[in-house]
């Protein structure tokens, strides 16, 4: 009966992989999307979330079966309850995903960001994608270094965050409020999605350590302090 | 044992509640604090939060604990999985009141909103508080009528976005870039919170009658369609 538990454990976590693939994916063909007004490529990111949602729910509902069947206690209890709140990341992480595809319909025929900012939002997006990756491999792996180099690659998306407001809060800002408005957005999206991969690999760290992966960042260098709105 | 079991459960329904009160607070101080410019206020808010967060903590340890111990099935186990749900919600509802508050902070002396949008934050906000003090009063009641009115409140909320988005795209806009840099992500933040007061009234829903809000509302009258980027 454990090997059946362990077994249906197990295929819980590739399940997680699974949408952290699909909405690592998502979010490099929505900025691909966005940056060359591609209207087909965002239609199908957008469709494409669907089957990301249905896994969530699928994962969820044979979570709580598990927990119904088996009533883990202890490191599997943990194991089963933080499965469920890296569901809920990743489910989030695929509708940030679909906004950008979103936003990449609504302005199409145009581009949805300026020249200017294409390498930014190019690098965001890119940033996004390896972070999402890096996420699933510390669900394969439970590499606790490898999930707090996430937190790093998280700072230089706050960067990149910083670079796109400088851009947005130049006096020669040219493209008006829309675009301003878009890219505001956008940056928040690419934030946001950001912040779930970095949750799901905390997650990981906790269930390794029982240690909340601040705390153990924290013996290895000070927080910055840095905080956005 | 049953007995303390639901003693325990009803315990934490009081602490969902209780985070639910500190975020509607919250979400109408940090309007207050943005609308007059009020630091003092602002930073309240802000140090507050970490309430929010601890309640957040001690109750996912309450129900892990209540997993363990108890080993629910059935409603009861739907009950606890659908409460740690919950408690994120709120969380994150929390932050986004912060987040308000910090983008008053940034801002001061200046007032973060323009006047002429000054009724429209103000309603934002108002709302945003209401749809946390009906969440609450969900949780309590198990109303699953009061919870659908929620998802109209919602149609509200959106209402009240666009004409954010209407007043920042007009022509006449005359508050430059940064301003509609703000107004953009206090729109958004707002939006987001509501989401998360309607998700806590749809996850009772699901508690109550097993299935989605969704599929109730449904028959009630068809989707709109409408949906924001």
């Amino acid at each position: 009966m454990r090997d059946a538990y362990h077994e249906e454990l197990d295929s819980i976590g590739e399940g997680l992989v699974e949408m952290a693939r699909l909405v690592g994916s998502a979010i490099g063909r929505a900025t691909t999307a966005i940056l060359d007004a591609d209207l087909k490529l965002a239609e199908s990111v957008i469709a494409a979330d669907q089957k990301v949602d249905d896994l969530q729910h699928e994962l969820e509902a044979r979570a709580i079966a598990l927990l119904a069947r088996q009533q883990p206690v202890a490191t599997d209890l943990r194991i089963v309850v933080t499965s469920l709140r890296m569901s809920a990341d990743l489910e989030r992480a695929g509708d940030l995903a679909q906004h950008v595809a979103k936003l990449a319909r609504l302005r199409f025929p145009e581009r949805g960001v300026p020249h200017d900012l294409h390498a930014t939002i190019l690098e965001m997006g890119q940033l996004a994608q390896r972070l999402m990756a890096k996420a699933a491999e510390v669900v394969i792996t439970k590499d606790v270094d490898l999930a707090l180099q996430l937190e790093q690659d998280d700072d230089d998306m706050d960067l990149l965050h910083r670079t796109l407001f400088q851009h947005l809060l130049d006096d020669r800002w040219k493209h008006g409020i829309e675009t301003a408005v878009d890219v505001t957005l956008l940056g928040r999206y690419y934030e946001r999605f950001a912040d779930h991969a970095v949750s799901v690999a905390k997650r990981v760290v906790y269930l390794v350590t029982g240690e909340h992966a601040d705390e153990i960042q924290a013996d290895i260098h000070p927080a910055t302090g840095a905080e956005g709105v």
